[in-house]
């Protein structure tokens, strides 16, 4: 009876295979877990498939705290609402949903405005346990807890989702790309577009190519950006950046003696309108910051440095210069309202996604995912659950 | 007929009193000059009086570099045109100008731009010159160079100003209200106005109660906003700001072991959507960018710290809070194009520049307007030139 109070699912608990994080930085091991039934305003969704960011990683290697083991990481995915916890209405048994880290409630002033994707309600945290209730959904077969990661845990074939976590997409679109919007490509496309809001003929400078930079440079590209400068340490980046937009490649590391500012500075005339930091690199965004124009230019930091790093500007050059410095979560997107306009590009042929796929594997090669990650052999590999 | 090249001036050099500063800290020594006609692009102007700034203040007080001796300080002021230098088109003798230190050249891309009030023709720097030409026109009786300040130099009976400094302004408004407009009260109005585009129904911090946070509040006051917290170590300055529309106050220093940003998110929920640092202090600024609203909260750097001091962030906390860090310099104001709105809305008696008057004195008692504003007692001390 008090089961039936809780949740409305008539499956009860589900016997499923899961990808567990026991140790930092040791292999991922696929076992039996327990998935519990939904609890009232959760969803519990079965995995389609999953694609590895880079935060899956930082946080598999971590050792102190905010890590915690074991755990069930992965954030990037689409699966289908198995079951519904009480009082949910927003989706229903079938419908094909993104769960996405960041919570949109929709009822808070903040999920109401226009202004901020920033929940009250649900504010964003690193947490192991379920947003509303604090608890885990997760056992081993000893009925042993397994923590949850940003409120998804997509490296298991089921999984339960708070619905503020839940965007319900149109399933036209094919799973091993629409996985892509849950993060990394909506981050670096929404940074351009919503909070950068990048003007048409403007010049975009962006400091690392990885995925999120090139989906900065396709988010710049479809905002009619005139010029798009890469900067990384590897120039092998510019032939993959040209497919998003690049235009020009600074070879960070090799600039014969000047800074990467200056360069740019030199390339431009007056500096870039609109500078992204996408390494995660405190001392990068001054670099940024330096590269910008003067007047109008917007530094928009997108990557975190370890806990307690801190940005240094010049109090006289804020001062003086009248640029902005901004931050992105998310890419400033409101998932419930901006991934289905994204997923509209996609299907119109305006937003590039297919390109970020770089591999594809099965559930039970997972590892190998992580492997060609940090080697820098992908920028996004998409794993197939076997259900 | 050489300098009939150079100037279309008729009057030849005046020699006129000006208020000299010779050694950092020492009181300003009123002394016979000769001021030189204006050359190419020049005007020279008779001041008809100036008010004091902090920044006249610093630079009088400065010991190095930039400081230069001997100087004429003052930058706030207006004056009529009394001869003009060849190619100059914008203003006849006869008319009311007011100088400002932030050049508006009217050709350059960025003073085209609706975006930036940061020329790029003449970029503000803190020069000892004259912009275009890189000379003075000040010398004393023995006809040894004095430096001008801030492309003003206002302290003088007469002046030569750059035609990219100067606004012609309409006469109806009295000139001890129409000098407040040439530095201080513009950068705090604008600021509010125009830098951070405060909405109406918004909530604002301000931080430091000088005449700029004055100005601020003001600002903020005109554009609607339905708080206004001021942040002061002087509870005095409460009354003086509630007639500029100051609705709460936080007494910095005395806040039961609580930080400034502590007591402001308490006061408001969420914290103020804009906040606004006044004081100059680069720690105070990361103490404003805390007690920004997450989602949108916008924090607008005011004052500058001494040379090479640098603001501080934590990454985690510019990425995770959607906040924005903007510098203000003139408040974002456009000087030909927003200083006469500003004029109208004090003739409409919208904006108010009396309060802001606390004391006048004659030229000759120039020190004791410094006094006044280093004790603390004087908004604005508007000094009449005896001419």
């Amino acid at each position: 009876m008090e089961k039936k109070l809780l949740s409305k699912s008539e499956e009860g608990p589900i016997r499923c295979k899961a990808a567990v994080c026991h140790k930092p930085g040791e292999p991922l091991v696929i076992e039996e877990i327990v998935v519990a039934p939904p609890m009232p305003r959760e969803a519990r969704i079965r995995v389609i498939c999953t694609s590895l960011c880079h935060s899956d990683i930082t946080f598999w290697k971590m050792k102190d705290p905010p890590a915690i083991f074991p755990r069930i990481l992965g954030h990037e995915a689409i699966g289908v609402v198995e079951s519904t916890g009480e009082d949910v209405t927003e989706v229903n048994k079938g419908d094909m949903v993104i769960p996405i880290f960041l919570p949109d409630c929709g009822e808070c002033f903040d999920c109401k405005s226009n202004k901020s994707n920033l929940c009250t309600k649900f504010p964003f945290r690193i947490s192991p346990w379920m947003p509303r209730l604090a608890t885990s959904r997760f056992t081993n077969l000893e009925g042993e807890v397994i923590y949850h990661f940003l409120s998804v845990s997509s490296f298991s074939e089921y999984t339960v989702v708070d619905v503020a976590n839940l965007t319900k997409i149109d399933p036209v679109i094919p799973p091993n790309r629409a996985c892509l919007l849950s993060c990394g490509v909506s981050t670096g496309v929404g940074a351009a577009w919503r909070t950068a809001n990048v003007e048409a003929g403007s010049t975009v400078a962006i400091f690392g190519l990885g995925s999120i930079g090139l989906a900065v440079a396709e988010g710049a590209r479809l905002c009619g950006a005139s010029r798009i400068i890469g900067v990384d340490v590897n120039p092998e980046k510019f032939e993959i950046g040209k497919k998003f937009g690049l235009t020009d490649f600074v070879h960070a590391g090799v600039c014969q003696n000047k800074s990467v500012s200056q360069v740019i500075i030199e390339m431009t005339g007056t500096g870039a309108d609109y500078c992204f930091e996408c390494v995660g690199m405190a001392s990068l965004v001054h670099e940024a910051y330096a590269s910008c124009r003067k007047g109008w230019g917007k530094t928009i930091v997108m990557g975190v440095d370890k806990p307690g790093s801190m940005l240094n500007l010049s109090s006289f050059e804020v001062l003086h210069t009248g640029k902005t410095l901004m931050g992105s979560l998310f890419g400033g997107l409101k998932p419930k309202s901006d991934i289905p306009i994204l997923i509209k590009r996609y299907m119109d042929k305006e937003l590039q996604l297919d390109e970020f796929v770089t591999h594809e594997v099965k559930f039970k090669d997972i590892n190998k995912a992580f492997d060609l990650l940090i080697e820098g052999k992908s920028l996004r590999c998409v794993i197939w659950m076997d259900n």
